[in-house]
C-alpha cells in the first residue's frame, strides 16, 4: 500500500483548469495530487536568430518554481543570479517534448513560449509540466486558428508524460514527493497522443536495473498515460 | 464614470483565499479586480548577522512577477540575472510597511519571510501584496502561538494598503492598469488598523500637485482601506 | 537642542560649486553640512528603445557611492556583481523627479543623463542629489542652448529635496545621519520651485503617524525649500 | 555505408591515455573518433553541506568544453558570466552515472571530483566523459587505496557509456556529431559492468518511436559497451 | 613643443589635497594636471583567508573611474556586473606596488585597504593613484602610531609612480591622454624614495624598441620622481 | 644548482606539436618544461564595433587554465560567473603582445581569435601562451594566404616570451613555477624576432632593485628567446 492509498497502477487525482489567465493566450492550472503547475502558453512574433526567415517557427518552454512551492522554502533563483542546473535540465526536456509533436512549417514565423511555474510542489512537477503545457499551448493554438492566423492545425499529435518508479522492490505510477525521495529508480516518459515515445529517461538513484524492469515500467506509464489524454481531452474541449 | 463603471470613491471586489498553500506556514491568495497575489509567510530560524543573539526577530518580503502575470509577457528576472530596480523597490516598501507593526522582541528570534508573488497583474500588485501579506504573516504568527513557541502576540496592529490617484483631473480610489498607466499623480498608502500612516509615497508622473490634492487623496484612501481591513479581518477570523 | 547646535527648522550648510568637471556637459559638486555630492550631467544622442523617433527626450539618473564615503567602508557594488536595493530605489527616484519638470518635446530626442556620485556621506544623499543634479542639468541645457541645438528652454521649472523627520519626537528640518538613524519617521520633499509637490516619501520607521505630523513635516520641508532654490539660483546665475 | 565507413553496429577507435596529468590524482584522455575529452579526478577533503559528518563521501563531476573543440568556435561561458542549460544538463547526469557505482561509505567523507574538459568534439562527447572519466576516478581511488587512506574499494562494479541513434531509419551505434545532428532519435546509455542500466535518455529529435526501436538501440548499445569496457580494463591495468 | 607647451622632461603640476575626506583613516585628492584621484585609505581588522594568525597584515586596492570622468561617459562596471580586464589589471599593479615597501609583520593582523576612484581622467590614472595611495596609506599609518595601534613604522621607503613614452619619435615625461593614445611606446615605473624599482611596466603599442630607448625612458623617469617624493613629503609634513 | 639541475641561464625543454587541433585554423600545444598550453587560432568575419568598416583586422586572445591544471585543483571561473583579475591581465598581455607585429591592413577586416587554455600549469604559463600562440597564429595565417584570402603577409615579425627572475639573489632564465613561487623580483619579456622589446614587465615580489640588475635579467631573457625562437621556426616549417 502507498502512503496515500493509491495502488501501485493508480495515478493521483488530476485536475485541470484551463484558461486561469486573462493575460495568456492559453494557459491551465493543472493539478496532480498536491502538485500544481501554472502553464502559461504566449505568442510571440520573434523568432531565435537561427530560424528568421525559415518560413518555420519554433516553441520553448520555461520552467520556475515559487520559492514557497516546496515544503522547506527555497532561495529564489534570480537572488542566485542564474537558474540552477535542475531549472536548466527540465525546461530544455519540456521545450524538447512540446517541439516533438509541432509542424514548424504550419505554425509559421512564431515562437510559442511556454512558462510552466510550480505554485507547489509534490513530485513529478516536470511531467505535469508536460502534460499542462500540451493543454496551454493547444488552447493557445487553437485562439491562433480562430484568428485565422494560421490555416493548418500545426499540432500533430497530443502530447502528456509521467512519471514512474521502483519504490522498495515494486514498480510504481506516478509518484508523489515521499515515493520519489526514496525510489531506487526513477523514469519519466512522455509519450505522443499514439502512443509513441517522444522522451524516456530513467535513472538509477540507488540501485541498477535490467531490461525486464524497464519493460515493467513503461507498461505502467503507458497505462497512466492513457488517463491522463483524456483529463487532457476533455479540458481542451470543455473550454 | 470609470472604464469598469466604478464610482471614483469605490474598490475593485477583493477576494482573499487563506491557506492557498499546504506548505507555508501561512498563506493569502490576494484578488483584487483581476490583480492576484501569493503570498506565502515562511517561519525560519535563521536571522540576519546584525540581529544574530540580539533576542529580536526580523520581516522581510520578496516580490516577484510569474511572466505571464502582465498582459504582455515579461523576461524573467532571473534570465536577466538580477532583479529589476521595480522589483527591489517594491519588495524593500513590503518588507518595511509589514515590519513597522511587529514587536520584533515578542517575535523572538526567528525571521518570518513573506513572499508575495504576482500571479495576475492589473495595477496596485504592491498594495495588494501588503494587504495579502499582512493576512499571510498573521495566519503564520496564529500558528506558532498555538504551537506554544511565542507566548505573546507580536502583530500590534493589522496593516493594509491601498492606491490612489489623479487620472483625467479627478482624485480616484484603487487604480486598475490602465487608469494607473494614464495617472498624472499616483499614491500609495499603508496604514495600520488604527488609521495611523506607515508608508506613503505620492509621485506626480505628469502633473505636480498641491496640499489640497493630497488631504483629498488620503481620505480617500482612508475610506477605501477601512474596507480592506474588514475583508483582512474576516478572512483570518474565517479561517 | 540638534547635535550640531542647529534649530529644528535650520538647514545646513548647503555650498554648490559648479562646472567641477571639466569633461561633462554640466556639473557640480553640492556640499550639505559633510553630505557631497558630485553631480554630473551629460547630454547623448541614444534614446531608449520606446522612444526613438518619437521626437521626444530623455532623462534619468544613476546614483553611486564611493566605498569610502560613509564612516564605515563598504564594499564597491561593482564586486557584488549588481547595485543593490537601495541604490536601484535611489536612482529611481531622482531620475523620476528629474524627469517631472523637463518638457520632453522641447529636449528633442537626446538623453540627459545625470550621474550622482556620493564622495562622502553624512545623511541626506539622495535629496542633495537630487538638488545638484538640477543644477547640473540646468548647466549642460544651457551649453545646450548657447550652442543652439535646442531653441525652447526644456526645463519647466526649478528642482530641490530636502528631508525632515521626527526625531525624538519632535519635527526636524534636514536630518544628518545620527539623526536619521534614530529618527521616528523619515520623510523625503522633492519640490518644484513653484511650491509643487513632484514626490513626496514618507517612512514611520518606527512610530506611525497622524495628519496632523505629515502637514508639519510638510510645512518645514517647503520652508527649507525655499533657501535652497536660492542656492541653485545663486549658482547657476553665478556660474 | 557511413560517412566513416563504419558499420551500423560499430565503435569509433577508442585510446584512453591514463595519467595524462601529473597533477591530478587519476586522469585520462580519451579519445573516441576525433572526439578527445580530458577526465581528470582530484581527491578533495572538503564534503557537500548535507553530508558533513555522516561518514559517507561524495562523488560530483564537472563538464565543459574548450572554445575551439567545435569546429565552429564557442564563446566561453565565463564570458556569458554562467554556464549553459547544455552544460548543467551534461554534468549533472556524469555526476549521477559516477555516484550510481560508488559505495560511499566506504568512501569515507572525502569528494571525487571528476573534471571532463572536452579538447576536440566530434559527437559523444558526454558518453567519452562517462567512460573516461570512470577510468579517471579508478585511478585516483587505486592511489587512494595504495596509500592505505581507504581499506574496502568502494567502487563496486565499472561503468561506461555510449550513444546510439537512428539516421536515416536505421538504428546505429555511437554517433560522429554528423550523424548526430541529423538523426531521428538519439540515446545515450549508462551500463555498469554487470550490464544493468544506470542512465537511460532517449529523445525522439524528429520522429516518435516504438517499443521495439527502443529494444534494438538498447540491443545495440549493449554490445558496443562490452567493448568499451575492455579498453577501461586494458588502460587500467596496463597502468 | 607639447600640447600643454612642457619640455619633454617636465611633469605636469601637481597639488596633493591630504584628508580630503573626514571618513577615511587617511586620503589624499592628487591632481595631475586635468587628471584628479581620490585615494582613500581604510584600516580593517579583517585579513584574507590564507594570511588569518599569520601575524602579518596585508595591504590592498580597489581602482574605479566614475562615468564622467573621461571626456566621453563611460557606463559605469556595476551596470554590466563586473569590473572590466583593464579595471583587473590596474588594481592588481596599485596593489603589488604598495605591498613591496610595507613591513607586513609591523603592520600586524589588520589590512590597509587603498581605494583610488578617478574623479577626472586625463592619463596618468594609475601612476597617480600609486602616488596619491602612497599618501593616503601613510597617514592612516601615522594615525595607527599616534593611537599606538603599532609600535614600529611598517613603511619602510616612499613610494610613488610615474608614466614615460616615446611620442612622435621623441622620449617625454608624464603623458597626458592626448599623448598617451597616439604614443608608440607606453610605460609606467613605479619606484621606492630609494630610487629603486618596484615595477616597471613598458608597451609597444605601436613600435617595439630597443635598449638605449628603454634606457632613456628610465631615466626620464626617475628625474620626474625626484620631483614627486617632494610632493608627497611635503603634503604628509604639512598635514 | 636549480631544482631540476639546470644551469641559471638555461631554459627547460621545449616542445611545440603543430595543428594538434583539427578544428582549428591554426593550434599548436606548447610543452615548456611540466608546463602545457593549447593555443588554437580562429578565423573570424566579425570584428569589434570601432573596427567596422575600417579595412583594417583585429587580433585577440583569450586565456583560461583548467581547473586540475595546477597541483592544487581550481574553482573553474565560470561557476565564480566572471573571469579572475590574473585572468584579465593575462590575456589583455597575449593580446597586445600579439596585435604588435601584426599588419593590420594586410589582414583585411577580419579576426584572429587566439584561445590559450593551460593544461598543465608549472610556472611560465603567460609567456608558453604567447610564444605558443604565436606559432598558431603563424599557421592560421598561412592557411589564408594557401586559400588566396590574403595576398600580403599580414606578420611583420616573428613573436616569443619568456620569464626570468632572481631566486635567491641570482637571476635565472624561465622560472618554474617553485621558483616562481619564491622571486624577489619576476620579470616577462615579449621580444620580436628582430630583437626589439614589445612587452616588459618586472614586479619586485620582495626586494625592489636596480638598474644594473635589469640590465642582467634581460640579458639572459634574449639569450632564451634565441634558442625560442629556432623552436618555433622548425615547427611552422617542420609542419
Amino acid at each position: 500500500m502507498r502512503t496515500d492509498q493509491r495502488r501501485a497502477d493508480e495515478l493521483r487525482p488530476v485536475k485541470i483548469t484551463t484558461n486561469y489567465l486573462l493575460t495568456a493566450e492559453g494557459s491551465a492550472l493543472i493539478e496532480v495530487g498536491h502538485t500544481r503547475v501554472l502553464c502559461a502558453a504566449s505568442i510571440e512574433d520573434s523568432l531565435p536568430a537561427f530560424l528568421r526567415n525559415s518560413g518555420r517557427g519554433w516553441v520553448t518552454a520555461e520552467y520556475a518554481m515559487l520559492p514557497r512551492a516546496p515544503s522547506e522554502r527555497n532561495t529564489r533563483e534570480v537572488n542566485k543570479g542564474r537558474p540552477s542546473g535542475r531549472t536548466h535540465e527540465i525546461q530544455r526536456l519540456i521545450g524538447r517534448s512540446l517541439r516533438s509533436i509541432v509542424d514548424m512549417h504550419a505554425l509559421g514565423e512564431r515562437t510559442i513560449m511556454v512558462d510552466c511555474d510550480v505554485i507547489q510542489a509534490d513530485g513529478g512537477t516536470r511531467t505535469a509540466a508536460i502534460t499542462g503545457g500540451y493543454v496551454a499551448m493547444a488552447l493557445a493554438v487553437k485562439k491562433l486558428m480562430a484568428f485565422g492566423a494560421i490555416k493548418k492545425n500545426p499540432l500533430r499529435d497530443m502530447l502528456a508524460a509521467t512519471s514512474v518508479g521502483v519504490v522498495r522492490g515494486e514498480a510504481m505510477l506516478d509518484l508523489c514527493y515521499d515515493e520519489d525521495s526514496s525510489a531506487d529508480v526513477d523514469m519519466n516518459v512522455v509519450m505522443t497522443g499514439a502512443g509513441e515515445f517522444v522522451e524516456l529517461q530513467a535513472t538509477a538513484e540507488k540501485v541498477s536495473f535490467q531490461d525486464d524492469r524497464l519493460i515493467e515500467m513503461i507498461s505502467l506509464a503507458r497505462q497512466g498515460l492513457k488517463h491522463i489524454f483524456e483529463y487532457q481531452k476533455a479540458a481542451i474541449e470543455g473550454q
